[in-house]
C-alpha cells in the first residue's frame, strides 16, 4: 500500500465534562479514567487515518501534570504523528478548562501506537502519514527516534 | 451585564466512538444515548459561553435520520446559536462516520436551550452572543422566531 | 396485520433512584440522563404492544419544568398513544417524588415514535391500538394531528 | 411513632431492558445485576412507606428458576411486606418477558429487610404496615415468621 | 467426569475501591453493589475450578453486618467450598478496610451456587473439589448439609 | 516520619472478568480499560502502604504483549516497589487466564508514581519501604534508577 494522507484527517478533537464517577474522595479525576479517554481518542485518530480496525500496542509514559476537578472541561487532541508499516503513532494532548474562569491547563500529554488489525487480529498494512505545516513536520522528524527509543524499551523489560 | 462573546468562543466538538454498551440487540445506537451526548455537548458549549453553571430547560423536536452502528465514529457539534437574557440557545448537529469507508451520515441535529443558574438553581444573566461569518448570521437571525415558538409551545402545553 | 391491542397492555411504569453518578454539580439530574429513561421506558412499551423490535424514529420537544435531585425517586409511566402503519407515538410522563417529603412533582412529558424494524432495520407493521377509558381516547384523538405536525416538521429542516 | 400506612402505598413496580453490558457472554443476564436491581427497587418501595433515608440489612436467600437474555423486558414488582420498630420487610418478586412472544416467566422472588436510619446511620422508628387485601394479608402474616427465622440466622452464623 | 482439583486451585481475591458511584446519599455502599461484586468473584472462582462457562443458580441470605464508606477499601475472597455434579458451591467473604486507620471489618459472607453449563445452557459435570487444610476440610464437611437444606428451601416455596 | 513498612504489606491482587462493555468490535479489551484497572489497584497499594490518600503523578509506558477477550479472567497484582519523600513507586502486572483451557498469558506490566496528599491536595510524606524477599530486593533496588530516569524524562519533554 503506497497511499499517502496528509497528517490533518487524522485530526481528532474530544471534549468532555468531568463528573462525578471520574474522580475520587478528592474530587479530582482519576488518572487511568484519562488514560481511557486517551487511549480512545487515539483509537478514533487512527482510524480515521487509515480506514481499518486498531488495537492498542502501547501507551508511552504519562505525567499528570495539573489536576482535572468535577466541573472542568477536558478537551483532548489526537493527531497520527508518524507511520510504520503496519503501526501508527498517535500524539494526543490533554488540557481542562476551569469553567468558572474560562482559565485552560495543560493535563498531559502522550504518544500512543495503535495497530490495524483484520478479522482476526492479524496487523495489516497502513497508508503513510503527510506532515504539511511546520508543527506537523516538527511532530513527524522526531517519530523515528521515538520509534527505535519504544523498540530499545520493549527488548530491555 | 452588557458583555458580548463572539459565537465562535462555544464552538465545541466531542467524538466518540459508538461501544457494544450504547447498543441495542440490532447493534445501532439508543436513541437516548445520541440524546445524553447531545444534552453534555450543549451544556459544554453554553458553559465556555458563559463562564457559568447551567441546567437544560429544553430540548427541541430531535428526528433520527440514520442509524449508527457499533464501531462508527460520532462526531457531535455544538454552538450557542442566540441567547436571551439567562438563557443560551445552542445548535447541536450529530453525523456518524462509517470506519471502513469513512463515509459520513447526518444522524440528527436539534437546539438545546440552557439557562445559566447561581448555587441555588436561580437563573443568572448570561452575556450576549455575536455571530461573525454568514453561517453564523443566519443561525443567529432564527433564534428569535424559535425562542418565540418556544415560549408559546410551553403555554399550550 | 389488522390485530388490534387495547392501549392498557404497553402500558408500563419505570421507577428509579436519582443517584451521584446521574447527576451534575448542583446535584441535580442532567437533561440527557431523563431523555436517556424516556427513550428506553418508550421502546419497552412499544415493545409490548407490538411484539417487536423497535428503534427511535423521533422524540418531541421537551420542557424540563422542575429538578430532580440525588435522593429523588423518579417515576416514568408510558403507553402507546396511538398508531400508524409501522410507527408508534407513545406517551411519557415523568414525575420527581421528594422521599422525606413525599411530595411528588412533574419533571417533564414527551412524545416518542418508534418504529418496528425486522432483523434488517427495514420498517414492518404493527398492530392498531385502541383506547378504551375516557382518558386513552383523549389521548388517542390528537395523535393525528401531532402525527401531521411532525411530518411537516420532517420536511421543513 | 404510631402512624400506620396501607401496604399499597409502598407498591413499586420498575421495567427495565435487558442489553449487553448486563449479560454474561451467554447473553443471559448476571444474577449479580438482578440482585442490584432487586436492592434499588426495595430501597424505593421502603423510602415510600416511611418517608425516610433506608439501608440494606439483609436480603434472604434468591434461587434463579429461569434466565432472562438480551431484549427482554425484566419485570420487577416491590411492596413493604412486615414491619418491626426501625426495620421494614420488602417482598421483590422478578419475571421477565421475551419481547417476541409476549410470554413472561418468573426470574426470581426474595424479602429484602430495609432499616430506616438518621443522618448518622442510626435506626430510627418507622410507621407500621396495613395489609388490606386478602393476598397483602396473607404476605403480612408470615412476616413475624420470617422474622424469627432472621434472627436465628444471624445469631447462627 | 472423576477428576479431583485442589480446594486451593479456586481461591480469588479481589480488591475494589469504594467510588461514589457505588453509594447512595450517606455515602455508604449499596446492598446491590455488594452483590455484584459477591456474584462476579464466585463466577470467577468457580470458573478457574471447571474450566466451564457457568450461570448463578442460587445466593443464600446475605446479612449486612456494617457499613463500607466512599474511599474504603473492598476485599473479596472466595473458594469453591464443596461440589456436586453439574454444581460448585463457592465461598465468599467481603471485608471493607479503612484507608486512613489500615482498621479492617467484616462487611458480609455467603454462599453462592454456581452450574456448569454448555454452549446451550444445559448442565455439565465439574471434577470434585478437595479440600486440603483443617480450615479448607471444616468448610467442605459441612457443604453437604447447606446442599440439602438449598432442596428443602426451593421445593417449600 | 521515619516510620518503614515491609514491601509484602503493599502487596494487592484483583480479578476481573472481562465483559462486553470492557471490548472493542473485535471482543479484545480496550487498552485504556486495562489502564483503568492498572491505575485503581496502584491507587490501592500506595493507600495500604501509606494509610494516606494519594493521585496519580505519571504511569511508565506500557506495552501490550497480548490480547485478553471476553470471558477471560484478568488478574492483576501490584507492591510498592520503591518510596521517595512523599510518592510512593508502584509496580503492577496483568495477566491474563483463558478459562476454558486454564492457561495464562501476561498481559502488560507498569510502573505508576502515586504521591499521598493532604485535604487541600498537597503533597505528605510516607512511610520508607523495606523490601524482605530476594525478589522484592531486586525491585527495590533498580527503584532508585528508575527514579532518575523519570525526572530526565519530565525535564525533556
Ligand atoms: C430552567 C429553569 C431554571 C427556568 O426557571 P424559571 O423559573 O422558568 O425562570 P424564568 O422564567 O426566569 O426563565 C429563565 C429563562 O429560562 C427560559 N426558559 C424557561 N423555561 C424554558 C423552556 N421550557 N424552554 C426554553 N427556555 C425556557 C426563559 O425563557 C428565560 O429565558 P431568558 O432569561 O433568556 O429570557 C427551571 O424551569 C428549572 O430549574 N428546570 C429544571 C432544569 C433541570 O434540572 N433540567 C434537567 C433535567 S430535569
Ligand atoms: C426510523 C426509520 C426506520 C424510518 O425509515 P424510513 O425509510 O423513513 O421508513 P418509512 O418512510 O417507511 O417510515 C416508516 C414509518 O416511520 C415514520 N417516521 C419516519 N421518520 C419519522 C420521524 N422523524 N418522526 C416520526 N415518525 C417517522 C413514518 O411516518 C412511517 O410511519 P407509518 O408506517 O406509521 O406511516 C429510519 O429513519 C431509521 O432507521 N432511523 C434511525 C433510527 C435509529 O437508529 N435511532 C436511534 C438513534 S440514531
Ligand atoms: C442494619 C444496621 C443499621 C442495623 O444496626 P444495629 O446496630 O444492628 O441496630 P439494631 O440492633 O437496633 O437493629 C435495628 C433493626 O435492624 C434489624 N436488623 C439488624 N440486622 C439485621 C439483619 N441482618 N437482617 C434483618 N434485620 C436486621 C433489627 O432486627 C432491628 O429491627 P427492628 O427495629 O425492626 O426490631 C447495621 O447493621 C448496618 O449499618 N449495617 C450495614 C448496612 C449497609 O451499609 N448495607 C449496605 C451494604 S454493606
Ligand atoms: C441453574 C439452572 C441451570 C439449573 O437447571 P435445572 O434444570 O434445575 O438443572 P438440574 O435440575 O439438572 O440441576 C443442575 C444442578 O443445579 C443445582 N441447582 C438447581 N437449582 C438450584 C438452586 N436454586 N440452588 C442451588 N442449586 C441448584 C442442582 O442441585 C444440580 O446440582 P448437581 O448437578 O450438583 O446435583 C437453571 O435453573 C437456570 O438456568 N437458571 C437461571 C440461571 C441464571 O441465568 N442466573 C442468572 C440470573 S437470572
Amino acid at each position: 500500500m503506497n497511499m499517502t494522507i496528509p497528517m490533518k484527517q487524522s485530526r481528532t478533537i474530544s471534549t468532555r465534562l468531568v463528573l462525578p464517577p471520574d474522580t475520587n474522595n478528592h474530587e479530582t479525576i482519576f488518572g487511568g479514567r484519562v488514560m481511557a479517554y486517551i487511549d480512545e481518542i487515539a483509537a478514533i485518530s487512527s482510524m480515521k487515518h487509515s480506514n481499518k480496525s486498531v488495537v492498542t500496542a502501547s501507551i508511552d509514559s504519562v505525567d499528570f501534570i495539573s489536576a482535572a476537578r468535577v466541573g472542568d472541561i477536558l478537551e483532548l487532541e489526537a493527531v497520527v504523528s508518524s507511520t510504520g508499516r503496519t503501526s501508527m503513532e498517535v500524539y494526543v494532548r490533554v488540557r481542562s478548562i476551569n469553567v468558572l474562569t474560562g482559565k485552560s491547563k495543560m493535563t498531559t500529554e502522550s504518544f500512543v501506537t495503535m495497530v490495524a488489525v483484520d478479522e482476526d487480529g492479524k496487523p495489516i498494512p497502513v497508508p503513510s502519514v503527510v506532515p504539511e505545516t511546520e508543527e506537523e513536520k516538527r511532530l513527524f522528524d522526531t517519530g523515528q527516534a521515538r520509534r527505535e527509543y519504544r523498540k530499545q524499551r520493549k527488548t530491555l523489560k
